[in-house]
């Protein structure tokens, strides 16, 4: 087995941070960071539901993602026209990721935006940004006079996210942008606290793959999540 | 086991037809149906590859994906300001999809753009895309004089692709439009005639689901497309 | 007089046929051809008539117009930033058509969405399209309970359309692609089954015509419209 | 005979004028009024012609059309994010008209932009700009120190256009605003000043005519064109 | 000191002319004109105000600011996708300008839009169109029938502009289009009638400036804002 | 003279900190703050100047300034259809800011982006942007091999800018978010590490201001940027 150029083993995950209440003027604003990939979260609530669902007591929770122009090199132009479909693609996952572990009943008739800034991109800035987007939705739901995690509480678990890969014929856990850039298959894994899986989404990139990888990313991703929840467990007490 | 609303048992695919030339203006044109679905592929072939491509020697292949207003009821508006996300994802898959059956440098600097157009839509329009976009991007290389199947031909494999689902707690393939709304999970699965993996995308629609539940599903879709690659063998063979 | 490169009289039309109920998911959906010109019209009602005709108690017919990517070759990219000048035309045309036959009083406050996507282009799509969307109104007015064509009826008269132009100094009808690319004048003719005229568009396609010529094109065209006339009558006969 | 709300019979032209090098820092620059229609006529040539024409040592004429906001009461948006179908219709009229009477050669490989700018809006407006838009070319033309009248010169013909309409059951010439509104049909006839037609348009504004009035109509609409006609050739000596 | 290249003192105006009622249909409709700078102005007046004023009784007024194609040579696109950064910066200062001497409350629940139009530049637009958009909203609010300069007047000042600038290293009031594209400083000023300040933006042009340079421009502003005011103030009356 | 909520006088700057290096991928990123505003400026470099410069032998600089949802609450929703009338102002300034200090002719053929992205809004962003994005643009021109500050160097100058505006009658320095919305006069003023003027811009906020207090904004500003000079000096020595 190879050692990963930050001599990493293969099924290890990078150093992950959270810090609460940066630069806050949201209710939940968290810098996360997997590595050098470094995400803003931040939720701001009100209470203006989408007019689909208004009058129904539920609410609802969204997600927004963008990289910062300088989050890599060579600079990312802006989405100023128009979203590309990968940015939908990743907002729209971060969203349906947040919403299984919403009770919308309990969390009666308000909106919850998190957006997902990526100030440095250095690989897995999708799971990166569930991982921290939860934690910034738990500090923005702690803002609301009327919830609290031993009250009425709509987060009914956690949610934290991974991804994992087949570089050079192996799997390997959470990549960094050196190797997501190579691997022959690319999977992203999100997962609740208890261990259920909530999407999964494996690609082959440019090529195929095999039953057996397949449960080896499946593997991999799983342990790698249960390590990620206990992060944000200790991140949460601390405040 | 519960049986179907329209019979089938809970592993039992849709009928499946190809009909090879319809309407044709493009050298692929082919109007596959999975049940009620009906979706218009066209492949078309151009001498102008992507800018980043150009002067490799190597071909693109790219899909659209377009559901017509009539193909639901009530109506669906037309995309003619900005696609949607859905649509967007849905069609980077079908790209996606046909270029890992497709060797890029035997199809040399050629571009080939296949359509998809839903004119009746039942559950299934993204994987009845895949499978029918197969077949139309068969039939434009065929047209394409210096290339054919027993000499130089790019493409290394058949590709097909299927949806299962949780529904009421039992896994079920196919799945058509009533049992798509009211499915607990959503899982579409993209595979080569030859049993590789080329995708694997599961959703927890609004929940979540068990690592027991992810194998069934697995399953079920494998065998699935091993029976839709037969039927695009056939399609491909009455020519 | 030279003969046409299908073998027509100069006054013939192409063969005419419409297939009712195709691919219908929309209470009107038909698949009209007109030679190698094939269109899909489908009709939506729906009971949202636009804001300025609310509480007016009448109702609105509008059309939408679009070719598929693969109705021509080369392929013809998608509207999907912006609608094309030419399109925009066309559905205007359309909907205009539609309306100068329909008692809006007598339709309720409702609204029609005729949809014609054209799937084969060989000249004359505009036309065909008007001549198949009577068909798919018609059908989608018989699925709405309180309406009857012996009863509240709001279809005043039917509507038909063909083009006619000039090429190489001969008045030609129904030009097909190859004599409208090469026509010194195009002109589209809207009438009612009655024989009142609701449309003439008559222009010079880079020169002049003599009003001799003019005439010669009202005169075929006014013929070839009492026989499409006859063959809607024939199509909604055998519902 | 009923006599119109400004004396007019009812194939009488309002009182026309042309006021060349109006505001003028464009070449061609004519301020034409029919009555309370006003229009500023700008034609601007550049050497650039488009791309689909590089290289053949032919030129082009193109033409945009505009309201001003203050041209209408109540004010008219403008039309900042994407051109309306009534003007993307009207701006490809105008081109076609005048391109009917140049030779594209003897322009030569250069572009000529004629710009209708409506100042002030009461029928016609489209027709006025037409025939105002002309003058601006001719005087575009002359600014070019290769071309003169009376050597090398592009214009075959000149071009000039009218409405007609039925109002009340009676044909009227040149409909201002108030008699257009209710006319049950309108007409615009583009014509050469040699009498050849260029353009026929005519509609049934939620109704339909009959081949009668459709030959009156024509026949007032050549009346006009051939007054409109002789006036330009005043304006155009009078420089 | 040397003499500007029609003649002008550096501290010397360009002939002004305001015509009111120019090609009117809107309330408001008057021609400025500052040497060859032209530009309409229109004020329109309606009973929507914006959203977020409606119920407060009290009225809003906006601009819109716009150069016609033709008005310069080469010819300017038309903004017809999206407004230009000087555009939208330009409008937003017209718009706050005329704000500035408007008393909200006395203007009532309604809405004026001034547009400016200009239909040739030399220089100097912005400052035309705020010149001239003052007089146009004098006359639009003069045809309110609830309103009235010597009764209910929401009118407490007038306002005009001018521009100064350093043209080699000297202070020139009034620039030209010439004069301006060679300024290593560009200020424009606007003052009410009573000589306030509104609005004072001074930009070195690739260049700085010094605190001398900054006070005399705003003594050559001030001096030349003092003479349109009389201008205006002599229009108004002729009425 | 009253205290201001901060305790602040009225000549007081908030203070100010540079953290350079911040999460970098890009050449210069600086996360500057001033008091509770936080904006993150990164500058990027690129071998392609803008089609118009090409061939020239000269550098570029143009800047973007964004606001993140999370910085303000309410949150403020993305530009991503269109660029808001304040946005491209700000950006606008911003460049020309930069570029009054820049040598293009040393700077040579590349291009640098400097991104001002504002984390946190409290007042003052568009001159913390400003004062932070120069020290982005030195790092960014520091890691160009063939510049250095003490060989061949494009930058002639420092840039910083401040706010001043009239408050209750009274003059104050760097206002915050609670002060700029209650102030009745606004002044940004951008100026060189050496003293001279590069924009001066005034805005009575719904009202106007008289010469003295004109002179009271331009004299405290000066004093403010000195002191923002020495505090960029001391943070680009600590390198």
């Amino acid at each position: 087995m190879s050692t990963r150029n930050d001599g990493r083993t293969a099924d290890q995950l990078r150093p992950v941070t959270f810090q609460r209440g940066f630069a806050a003027n949201s209710p939940g604003s968290v810098l996360v960071s997997a590595g050098n990939t470094v995400v803003l979260c931040t939720a701001s609530v009100s209470d203006d539901v989408p007019p689909w669902m208004a009058g129904k007591g539920k609410g609802w929770v969204t997600a927004e993602y963008n990289m910062l122009p300088g989050s890599t090199s060579p600079r990312k132009p802006r989405d100023r026209k128009k979203v590309d479909g990968r940015t939908t693609e990743i907002q729209r996952l971060i969203g349906r990721s947040l919403r299984a572990v919403v009770d919308q009943a309990k969390l009666g008739e308000r909106m919850v935006t998190v957006d997902c800034d990526v100030l440095r991109a250095d690989g897995g800035t999708r799971t990166a940004s569930i991982t921290g987007a939860y934690v910034a939705l738990y500090d923005a739901l702690l803002s609301c006079e009327d919830l609290a995690p031993d009250g009425a509480w709509p987060l009914v678990d956690s949610v934290a996210a991974v991804s994992a890969g087949v570089v050079g014929g192996e799997v390997l856990l959470d990549l960094d942008y050196s190797e997501d850039s190579t691997a022959e298959v690319d999977m992203n894994v999100v997962m609740t606290g208890g261990g259920q899986f909530i999407e999964v989404q494996g690609t082959g990139e440019g090529g195929t793959f095999t039953a057996a990888q397949l449960q080896g990313l499946l593997s991999s991703a799983e342990s790698g999540i249960a390590l990620l929840t206990e992060k944000q467990r200790q991140a949460i007490k601390e405040s």
